[in-house]
């Protein structure tokens, strides 16, 4: 089947399974985010004080962090039972979710 | 000189002592910010995707993260280096001034 492949769609297949980030999902990280809305909010924005915001954060920081509390390099008595059963795509797609949300602030007078 | 004072000013110095967040000053932070603004942003939101956002984050979360850093509970390259000698005044200055930025989220179509 490879033969039938364009140059272009060759390197769109290696560039996937290359880089896991390219087969993220912000609609089903939305999904996902189901239960990260009672402390982080449903805008990204946390609603509990020990929970930081998340709305506008990099994917790549979010990935990591998810990665950390799962693999026990970062714990926390919440994020270590949230993390520990998610996998690689619900990682990606929970920060393609919260990458997409757009941010402003308003500065202090 | 106790007897000087007033019931209520009493109750202040005490709620003052038992808190240390009652003395943080946001102005102070902005000032204090200006070697978090490479990564974090003059308003609180990233340059940098392996930093987080922290505009509108609470007080709360940037102190406990601020004070897992220096104690070295949490490990990274650059903030265990940048927190290592913040005193407790300034980190609780710092959390004042991220805490104080409003943030509003633009929610995806």
């Amino acid at each position: 089947m490879l033969r039938y492949l364009t140059g272009a769609g060759f390197f769109a297949i290696m560039l996937a399974a290359l880089n896991p980030a390219a087969a993220a999902d912000a609609a089903a990280g939305k999904t996902k985010a189901a239960k990260c809305t009672v402390c982080h909010g449903l805008d990204g924005l946390a609603k509990n004080p020990d929970a930081p915001n998340l709305a506008g954060d990099s994917a790549n920081y979010i990935r990591k962090q998810l990665d950390a509390y799962k693999s026990g390099e970062r714990k926390d008595p919440q994020m270590t039972i949230m993390a520990k059963d998610l996998s690689d795509d619900d990682i990606a797609d929970l920060a393609a979710w919260y990458s997409s949300l757009k941010v402003t602030v308003e500065m202090p007078k």
